[in-house]
């Protein structure tokens, strides 16, 4: 079942403390046929746990990338799906179980879309800074709240589900292949919020000293929509121009 | 989802090398709602390792059961399912995938059956003899043949896959609760094999010296059926009767 269009698809672990989590996680990934893993500022180098866990897999964890922040990780990606331990936040973010991720990836994946699958920190998961970077989250629906899964766990859970989806899905392949089309990466949507924030701050529609919620709100919005490199254009072209101007008739 | 028909539901480790995996095993168990766990001739006592992974399972390690053989470990369960790695064998078994056992599981445990998922040595996995004691089999798609998922890794896996397939049928719950249309214990099964196994040899159906795959041929069928209370006394009757007869029509 070695699927192909799985190589587009990343983990990416987000300071992690155990370096044995992230040989059992390239591990996991190797048995579903995921093979690109990104690690961000793993907190301790790689140890004898590291090796032993990783177990046939030595492969990914030599291949892995080591960055310094979330948005390095992801720039190349055009999905970036973060992994949360619970379902409630204060402020919504969209949310998918782990079954509806499989379905959701597979989908993407066969349109040729890069997505990222990231992992918090084993304790604490990811920041709402981080989160904000997420297009959407998923959780793995458990039977107490109160316990948490392994993290190499999770990355299996997740896995296998995306694996198998593209799996029941191999037959239908149908996939645009017009790069206007395609999403804008989350490198070009980054350079979109700076664009947008410093937008906001020129206009003083936003008080960087009382910013509120206002750029996360936006980026939910946006993150949502899933914005095509064309519309990418649109947007940027669109805040260019409101510079041009100025505001000038409301002034 | 807290489903409480998960009771019904156990996890059976045979021999098991590592007391670390048995320690994730319960983790991975407890998240998803399962707590009957039964360790077949476990080859280490409990270590640190146990402990520490089993993080806020310890209650499903101190209630364990150990016991020396897998028919013990199974006696009280009416559906026996064997983790295999791989799908082939070389004389089959009945198979299905981890999402065919979740659908599987599910339905019987909605009919009150008690069901054991069956998990094999690190390196070997279970034997033939042991597969014989299993009315089928169950295996995770990989994407490649000489790989395998870590134990606790696959008992992750198959428990999500049956607590997922639980909360996604919930609405309906339409059981017998006829005792007779029951299904048979394994240990009544097992009684009826020995029974069965001694009237052929009396017959001189099966020599003993020579038996070929006659009896694992056997209960390939009969495990396969899922045979029921009234239909097990039927069987034992029949037995009885004929071994009364001792077949002089024939000599």
């Amino acid at each position: 079942m070695y699927t192909p269009a799985l190589e587009h698809l990343c983990i990416v672990m987000v300071e992690t403390s155990h370096p044995g989590n992230i040989g059992s996680a390239a591990r996991a990934m190797k048995v579903m046929g995921i093979q690109d893993l990104r690690l961000v500022a793993p907190r301790k180098p790689y140890s004898q746990d590291t090796w032993a866990l990783a177990s046939g897999a030595n492969d990914i964890i030599e291949q892995a990338k080591i960055v310094p922040t979330l948005p390095d990780a992801v720039a190349d990606c055009h999905i970036v799906i973060g992994a949360s331990a619970r379902s409630e936040r204060t402020l919504q973010w969209p949310q998918m179980d782990a079954r509806e991720c499989g379905t959701f990836v597979a989908e993407r994946l066969r349109q040729q879309q890069k997505i990222a699958l990231v992992f918090g920190r084993e304790r604490t998961g990811l920041t709402n800074e981080e989160l904000d970077h997420c297009n959407t989250l998923v959780h793995i629906p458990m039977a107490f709240d109160f316990l948490s899964l392994n993290i190499a766990m999770a990355i299996q859970v997740l896995a296998y589900e995306c694996a198998t989806a593209m799996r029941l899905a191999m037959p239908n392949s149908a996939t645009s292949t017009d790069p206007d089309e395609a999403l804008a990466s989350a490198e070009a949507m980054e350079s979109f919020y700076t664009h947008l924030e410093q937008s906001m701050i020129d206009t003083r529609f936003l008080d960087p000293e009382n910013p509120r919620l206002l750029m996360r709100r936006l980026r939910r919005l946006f993150g949502r929509a899933e914005v095509t490199v064309s519309e990418m254009s649109i947007l940027r072209g669109m805040l260019a121009a409101f510079a041009g101007r100025k505001f000038h008739a409301r002034d």
